[in-house]
């Protein structure tokens, strides 16, 4: 999980979060042909109110004007330059396994002008092959190819007793963000931030507090 | 995302994802045919610390013995058992769409002992017909069905626009536990647990974090 920013600008991963949010829907307005919106309709069926999307904003400079309401085309590029989407990201993949192949088929990370463009792996009958056009390199290389590419994202997607060990190499190789799918919890320094992708156990606490749940009520 | 429990056995929902991490390995290990784990070996590569692991255990009882180590198949079914994830549990979906089909496909459901066993859409395309097995419902029967088949837990993969209305009619028919892909933040009442899958989010915290990492070191 990344940890919540306290500097002076005092906002939080929740408030990148709910820029991450505001950017999905401007951008689906502008497809439906929207060009100016208000901030109370586009926060309405959020659930974040137009004082906490003004806030939010805030931080990293003033958008629209009150009353007149916002451009859809600026607002999507202002959010995209603060998140920096607006660039192109070459990201590492560790691990070609089921999942990891998945994600080299995912189409959707280039909606984030993200592209996977160096795979690692250690089987023999991967190593050296091309899998969804990118080439999958040992991973005794991996230090040397992220450096080389300046590879500042990587997703790990290897089995739990070796996700650590490819962590450390990762950071050492100078990866500041990464998505990891291990069912591990990585240690990593202050200045490198992890995201976790659990849905497992996402579902298994639902499921343990709705059993719960039932439990209390029948 | 859920929040923090403070009762009696003030475990937090971060000791039950951990519960689901050990959950994972230990199948794991019971794959590879390991029968005992000490809690040392169990931890070490997930970085949690032997004495969080035994505190962890500790809130729903004691399991295995200091110096002995675990059984893995006990330990395993204990886990289940306390996640609840020893029970088939039918889910609804709602939001058929691109997302919604390839959740109807995801094979990974059964290892939580979770099967769709209904889905709503509007599309009168696919109101009537089966997906992968599953009937699609007309989104104006859901509360009927869901109440009727007495489904405790539901996946919200609609367009952003109308899930909160979605979660109002899962809620008003009984539903406790919501894993929700729309890009909203959904409002429920304390009783409901809502987890929300959600990695576009995440990547694009990954993004912006790693971009203010690089302008702050170079």
């Amino acid at each position: 999980m990344i940890g919540k920013r306290n500097n002076k600008n005092s906002f939080s991963l929740e408030t990148i979060k709910r820029l991450s949010l505001y950017l999905r829907n401007l951008k689906r307005l502008r497809e439906q042909g929207v060009d100016v919106i208000s901030s109370r309709k586009l926060t309405t069926f959020l659930n974040v109110t137009p004082d906490q999307f003004r806030k939010d904003l805030s931080f990293f400079g003033g958008f629209g004007k009150r009353g007149v309401g916002y451009n859809v085309e600026k607002l999507t590029e202002e959010i995209e330059n603060i998140l920096g989407v607006n660039k192109k990201w070459g990201i590492a993949i560790v691990g070609v396994g089921k999942l990891g192949t998945a994600l080299l088929g995912f189409e959707g990370f280039s909606k984030f002008n993200i592209k996977i463009t160096s795979a690692f792996d250690v089987n023999k009958d991967k190593v050296g092959k091309e899998k969804k056009g990118v080439r999958i390199d040992h991973l005794k290389d991996m230090k040397d190819i992220v450096k080389r590419n300046n590879i500042k994202i990587a997703i790990i997607s290897t089995p739990p007793e070796v996700a650590q060990e490819v962590s450390d190499g990762l950071v050492s190789s100078g990866i500041k963000g990464i998505l990891n799918f291990a069912p591990v919890v990585l240690k990593v320094p202050q200045a490198v931030s992890v995201s976790n992708v659990d849905m497992a156990s996402e579902l298994e606490s639902l499921i343990f507090f709705t059993k719960r749940r039932q439990g209390n009520s029948g």
